[in-house]
């Protein structure tokens, strides 16, 4: 196997093309045998190889950053920087991460985990780069989904005037986790319609050298082609707009016309977007054909791609609120593409109209779900915990400042596991409760949840949180009636405080305590914050 | 006077254009003397006169809502709405705020005060409005400063595909705060070639009637028009590429063409941008010279434009921000369009190769910076704090989780006075303690900034955040040491904690008490992150 002989990226520079290819395939029948074991997102990653390897033969990841957006897309990248051994271990405790990470390998120059940073990064790094009178391109590897977060646009923005060595290397699947929805992304859809534009450009350009802007025939001619190009195409880049060289649409399978173009980008020394189209879960056929399945898949069937689900408090939570809908016609379900992560896919279903995904952009959801509910809607605005931090300054300005009644699913709070750091939604019961006029609910069950969703969409003032976790209910203690505090156990010696599943732990506690001779009352809060409504209604 | 005679936009309604040109005169003498008494936000009021007055021409403020994005240009509409007699209470305790309201009137359809997020709101209220089965036009009346948020861009990108009467009216001074950097504006700057084209594209669509899209010839030759467009004008509109009607750019000073442009975006029931071009301080000498100085302004002299300004904590984190850069070249400025409010002008004319005005774009700001102190550089962030909530996430993400020794400035922490709730700095504390591995501080006085500064940039790892008040530091309490808790008194009774300007509050309270025979301590924090450390090494 070639990929045996993989140990870092100067081994991938020393293969003929053909030998890469042979690597490809490798890599692909690797990637799927290892993610069949432990789960992970197979679908990006399968549609990255080529990307991956063409990069590794023109940069040099050591001197030349490379920012992964996002980041779930960077198996191959783990694969080819000598991590192949650790890969079993992926997304488990002490293992490989299933994201870039800077302790694991110089090769990884920044974290990654949420959407649209790669090229605000990227570009401070080119500054610093420039600053400290080096050469290198700094690299921003960003999916067409992550380019709707507004963050993304505010980098290509201030990136664009730059002329710095940038290279924005767009990964356009057409797909991000679900269908892409808005302006951006008919634009990349339009731009699909030019592959000959790419041929064109660059022959042109080869005319008047390396440099060719130090030409002064190129310079004068450049605005008649560019009044001919907007002729001939029916759209223009927003890129080139923007102050970037627009270099694409390239097949993001072909490693030679890849290696080109990056050949090309590298030499540009300036702001360039490289447009490479992929298919996501190239060459492995289940996850062509179901690509948001395989985005990120819990240990599978190779052989027929069959993974077991259970249900969960978010599946419960789209079901409900589809049930709340059928009896509330001012209730809306919001998504940030997320409708099947959040549960709320049978709400588009069922309520198509009433139905809206807002694509990767969590503050535009909350200040969107702001004005639905001021002119006399219902939103409930299903995210998790981890992304709604996107959200924040809307939540106070444009929802809480006004009590607007607009309802928010926190889906993946607390630990989530196998994400990691990243992703954790340790921060949403204090970045909530500090907020005014914020009521916060945690649920330890479905039935509660059911509880508190009634509730919160009766509201007329205040918005409601209810914040609950990643995977399933497990054993728990019946409590559907949303009082404010539940004693669940008395005990005169100790009293254990808690919200959520994590009552479950404090009642083992108390049994724990009770062999001891210790008896311990347990009390759980089913509503987090106000709380200083319980400390004074019940002196 | 004619504006005596306005009491709601009807009365508008009734004027002749010969009359509405002569009422904005007498708008523009009445906002120069009333904000001359009370400071407040002249330049961008002056440049909205014709802009507001047209608005109320064509549309219903109670039917069609407009949301003003920041909100600091809304004086106008204030005076066109009833509220011209409480006009001298602008900005005072229970006086007229200088943003909207709803809670002051209901042609307020919703509070403003930070950037970019009015196109988010009114497409909520377009979707809800068009679910009530309403046909209603919404609007947002929104900056080009604005526009450079990626909220903006966000909301943008999801209205252009909705179809809905939503009416983005871009009011662009080409300045905005301060002067526009970014794409965005580079591609607005040439759309200002264009001045013919709104008149050449009314005339075609004039020849098929009221919905030309209807009319089969009409969308037959559109494609030859779209195509001829482009090769004789150079940009293409961003705008269109998003989905949205694109009518512009129209004289913002010129009733009639604002009216008409209005009246025809009303008309065509879907997604329309109004691109007004209008002169900030427009009528005004002073202001039009230095809109800067006059876009938020302390109580002047109306015939001499002659405010006066003292020192504050931005001059002097500013000024101290310079002399470190002399001792360290990694040292460097960032600002969103801020730079005359956080003091970083002086670091713009003395280094501007290491200052970055990334525009209003908080969130860009922080994973900029991050990236810039990933690769060695030390960045510091000056930015005020309720702004920096748009940023949230990104100093988790970014910045903290690997614990970057990247610098913030946090002005105007606490209560800001008169610019209201939306503007206070009051979460700071909360949402920055509660991110792990920041450190934040507080000074009480410019000498303990300037030793809390000099700390901070020299740090090798960690985030610092230092937070300060609006203004100067008043009297004080002289100490410059920077040890983690200073008892400033000593006493047995009771102990008083504070931090910042506060402590000034503690010490007078300390001494009622000691005339009610009470002895206080009391203790100031300069760090009041972590206060773990604390705890456990002074025990």
């Amino acid at each position: 196997m070639i990929l045996d002989t993989i140990h870092s990226p100067a081994d991938v520079r020393q293969l003929s093309l053909s030998e890469l290819e042979m690597l490809s395939g490798e890599i692909r029948e690797f990637l799927i045998q290892s993610v069949a074991q432990t789960g992970g997102h197979l679908s990006s990653n399968l549609g990255a190889v080529e990307l991956t390897i063409a990069l590794h033969r023109v940069f040099d990841t050591l001197q030349d950053p490379l920012v992964f957006d996002v980041g779930h897309q960077a198996y191959v990248h783990k694969l080819l920087t000598g991590r192949k051994d650790q890969f079993h271990t992926l997304r488990q405790w002490d293992g490989l991460s299933g994201f870039p990470k800077p302790y694991e390998s110089p090769h990884d120059a920044f974290i990654a985990g949420h959407a649209s940073n790669s090229v605000s990064v990227a570009l401070g790094m080119a500054r610093a780069l420039a600053l400290q009178g080096k050469d290198s391109s700094a690299l921003a590897l960003i999916g067409d989904g992550a380019l709707s977060g507004g963050l993304a646009y505010e980098g290509l923005s201030d990136a664009g005037g730059s002329k710095l060595p940038l290279i924005v290397i767009l990964n356009d699947n057409g797909m991000s986790i679900q269908p892409n929805v808005g302006g951006m992304h008919r634009h990349l859809r339009d731009l699909r319609c030019q592959p000959s534009y790419y041929h064109f450009k660059k022959w042109y350009r080869s005319l008047f050298g390396k440099q060719p802007q130090r030409n002064p025939l190129y310079r004068q001619i450049h605005k008649v082609k560019t009044s001919l190009k907007r002729a001939i195409y029916p759209k223009s880049s927003l890129f080139e707009d923007m102050g970037f060289v627009y270099l694409g649409p390239v097949d993001g399978h072909d490693i030679q016309q890849l290696t080109q173009t990056f050949d090309w980008a590298k030499k540009l020394q300036c702001p360039v977007v490289v447009h490479v189209k992929t298919i996501k879960g190239k060459g492995y056929r289940f996850a062509e054909e179901n690509p948001g399945k395989f985005h990120g898949v819990s240990p599978f069937d190779p052989k027929t791609g069959v993974t077991k689900s259970g249900d969960s408090f978010s599946s419960h939570f789209g079901a409900e609120l589809v049930a709340l809908a059928g009896e509330n016609p001012k209730l809306c379900g919001v998504t940030a593409a997320m409708a099947d992560g959040t549960g709320l896919s049978p709400f588009e279903i069922a309520y198509p109209e009433r139905f809206f995904d807002v694509a990767i952009a969590e503050g535009h959801a909350v200040a969107m779900s702001a004005g639905l509910c001021k002119t006399g809607m219902r939103p409930v605005f299903a995210v998790y915990s981890t992304f709604l931090q996107r959200g924040y300054d809307m939540l106070f300005h444009d929802v809480a400042l006004q009590s607007l009644p607009v309802v928010f699913g926190i889906d993946r709070a607390g630990l989530v596991g196998a994400d990691g750091e990243t992703h954790h939604g340790c921060l949403d019961v204090q970045y909530l409760c500090q907020i005014p006029n914020f009521t916060v609910l945690c649920p330890s069950n479905y039935a509660e949840m059911t509880t508190m969703l009634h509730w919160a969409t009766s509201q007329e003032e205040g918005p409601v949180a209810i914040r609950y976790p990643r995977g399933g209910e497990g054993e728990f203690i019946q409590d559907t009636a949303l009082k404010t505090t539940v004693e669940l156990r008395s005990g005169a010696d100790v009293t254990l405080v808690g919200y959520g599943m994590c009552v479950n732990h404090l009642l083992e506690a108390a049994h724990t305590l009770e062999t001891l001779g210790v008896q311990a009352k347990v009390v759980k809060l089913n509503r987090i914050a106000p709380l200083i409504l319980v400390i004074y209604k019940k002196p």
